[in-house]
């Protein structure tokens, strides 16, 4: 899978970590490469809309942003890449998250962010994997094998069930 | 572009068609080749079901279900594909279309649904052309073009408004 | 009462056993014959539909189904039955429920799910034994005492509350 | 099937009726026999609380309540009966029928009202016939046959949906 | 203060008492005379409206009801009386209160409840001592100098303040 | 009933009067005098606080206050008297009144609002007539009559009802 | 008040204007000099970073910025400068403006967005005009003469009332 | 700077400090003279008018207030004062903050308060310097020093990130 494009992780503050780590161990288990970025919509806006615009070429293949509350990250990268980009609400203190998620999800006409569950990471990761698999044989497999994975891991669940229901 | 793989557009019910319609004649607009279906998680299930695992050996690349309410389409699709799946919440009487994003957007892990905007129609399809454009340098262009587009359209409604802000 | 159809409860996922407990123990409690499983509406999708398309044949008279976030599972196996359908929504991190909620209650037209409250799993196992128990005298006088003592157990605590209440 | 038992469909307001309207047609669809009444868990408090109190021995075996607002009805039932009760949160002026859904749905334990979707009346009805046909083949078909004729409905708007796409 | 009526303090359950006791000794410090009891609109729903109907020649002045989730206790109680009813909507587990709130301010037309804040239950006997104090001027100072102890309080916080400031 | 106190109904725009209007002919169909104001805690604060400030001695025994927004009419209104104080939220465009909700109902403690419903302007009326019944047979018979009627309303409808639903 | 600094009033669309107008004019009304520009964050962040970084040095005081849903216009504008910066949030067809206005308020620490009203254009312009008053005099008489009128506005209306009041 | 007008911090109750604090701390920071006062909209409505109404001639040039809950406590000032004035919405128990942003933000139209993030207390402080700073070179450029500071913090924090991501 040599030729498969980098996915970039950007989180708005380096406070996002716990969140984002599922996303970027399944990519590690996936054997996607990547790069992981703390960049602010905010507190660095030119550097965030420059490595955004120079995304596709420098190999890039799907922009993956994680912010909370007035969460403009994954919108301001859509703004500078027409590159699949998946939005990461995160959860703070206030409003469970509907603030990261609305600020992530209500994009305008033209400019879309792909928006997963609040704290969503590791889907982020899934999403990524998915749009980087199509025409690529070898991932969309792993991505076979890892839904049989879920499957079968939801079926030891069922029959570990059991005996515990027996003893209520 | 002959190579595109298809976009498959489901709908819950043929009430989404005017939500959807954005959708399609973007597609359009583009040469991107798609299919339309109405197919229901809930009245039929086995369809939706057998279209969505199908769905990448019948020549799709990209899977967008739009549905209101308790939306489970996309997540329905999700769960019988690898395929990048995308959910438009559609709005309804009640909530807002709260209720069809919140049934959309908050997935479990491992079974990612892209969720863009409430009514978010055209916004599913850019999403779709983004996936597909990766490695297409034409549809790439094409994007970018749009984009471009879209700012000088933003520069004409600039200075039209001059005029019209005189008359206040 | 050996004629008795059986209650199944399913669940989207193991962690939701703690709020599920309530209800295993309340159908133990009124003597209702019940399977209980693990079954993910989005990581095992066609055992799930499996399920409940032939849970009629198998001796079930209600099914019971408990999902958080995007809950599907309880619309998921009422699309596959004409058996009444309980859902529990379950309570999450994010939003309090309120996802679960909506994508349990909020059915499109001819698929109703009956929906009782965030982590209300006691009241699904009663919901489901008064559906039981109808034109059945002995669990219907069972439902009646429990009534009785529910409304026992206030009296008695309103007389503990007047001893507490003097110390204030 | 002249041995099943009759629905009660009791509505807060007469202003209900619209609402309700879908739940009746549906009822009478079936052949379920019913009764229908305007009945205010606070303007006739007494009158509701005897009604359920009676409606078994009255020959009722489902009670179906619709109301808006601090929707107290279905829940004042479900306090004197151990019949199933089955509530429509009716949407109102003010928040989207969140008010309603929320004082319908949120019950305490021991008391569950099996609840439907804001303005669900239909579902409401297929609730009650679902639990009547247990045990009642007859009606257990027709239900059968109102799935089928469901989904073949998809099927004919899926087809009609072909050609109105070709147009655009 | 020996014609005053008394206040009755009607809680859902006795889980409620945290809540409630901030009312008890407000009450008990304005040398109001009141009762508690635990009372549930949907447990003993037929004591709850003995309570309310026979309130007024029992020598109740004003009732003050609190209850979580789908909070129907204090419209009952108001369904059965022409006193004023005072509704404290408790927090439960979800919605943060929301559901109580929705549940007992939601009235419809003629049939009021005086509702006060989330857990407000200190506000609800200040609310219940204000009625009473209506034509009594002796409850009417303690409210006045209940008032300006607050003010002083609150001038005492402001002086404490600035010392606490220098240390920043 | 010469001796009853007077009503203070406060608007803080004469925007509200179409949902002020009930509250107004409620009181006036029951006798009691009011006096009715626009005035607003924003635009003549002083004149709001002087209003409350003075109220009791003026002769009003109860002050009733609609806004919508940022609803801080009847908090400062609240914060000049110990009178009983009712607050009307008003729905205005954005949010469907849950502004005014919690801006009115989430009072600090020693400050209570006496909350209704959402424009529920008659509620206040009534609550307002309850108040000042206590001790006024009179004004209770009334009271009482109109709650009768409100029973007898009912029964109307039930009645009419049944030959409306006799032609679907 | 030739020395004043410039208002900037910038709308992501030009769908905005019917919001925005109630801005201008008061701003005119004020005499206070300004300029309105249609920029999107999203269409054109380029040109809307680079309008905002400049904006001092081009003579303006304030920056406002009115957006709908996803709105980062005033956040991707405050990222760019150290002026005060004014956020509209626009009410749009889903959720009220619930998400504008948690898009524009929820700023991270060190880049606040001062934020009006959903629809609150008005309110904008007085901000602003409020801001550049500082130490300026004459605008500052015009405010407290504008308060004023307001004052008096209410108390017309007041006097307008009673007549209208007697006609019940 | 000593020509600097004072900032005013007002809270609603000393239990806002440990949410003020980081107002206070950054205010000293950028040596802005300031004052702190606990001042309450319902429990010294007095006090809070008469403190707004001169705080101009008072020497201030920005009111911040600080309240939760039915937060009236900056629009209470913004009624007194044509002096900008800045809420910062306190998150309570319930609703997450929710009321007090409603409650701050949803201003009438000619009385506008610039509200900050639930919380926001430092971005009150960043917004009043900004106010403060029109025209100060010295404090604009302190603003600019620490837009880069923030900058230059990502950036080392970016560094840090990915010595952190190897270890994954």
């Amino acid at each position: 899978m040599q030729e498969l494009k980098k996915v970039a992780v950007i989180m708005g503050s380096d406070s996002d970590l716990p969140v984002v780590k599922g996303c970027l161990t399944t990519l590690k288990e996936f054997g996607v490469p990547f790069e992981v970025h703390v960049c602010s919509a905010h507190r660095t806006p030119g550097k965030a809309a420059a490595f955004a615009k120079s995304a596709a070429e420098n190999g890039f293949g799907v922009l993956i942003a994680a912010a909370g509350m007035a969460a403009h990250l994954a919108g301001a990268m859509a703004a500078q890449s027409v590159l699949p980009v998946i939005g990461i609400p995160v959860k703070s203190a206030a409003f469970g998250g509907l603030d990261a998620l609305l600020s992530t999800v209500q994009m305008p006409s033209g400019i879309p962010v792909a928006t997963v569950a609040v704290d969503g990471a590791k889907n982020a990761a899934f999403l990524s994997i998915q749009i980087l698999a199509l025409g690529n044989a070898e991932l969309t497999q792993k991505l076979l094998d890892y839904k049989q994975s879920m499957a079968d891991g939801v079926e030891k669940k069922d029959m570990a069930l059991q005996t515990e229901v027996e003893k209520l």
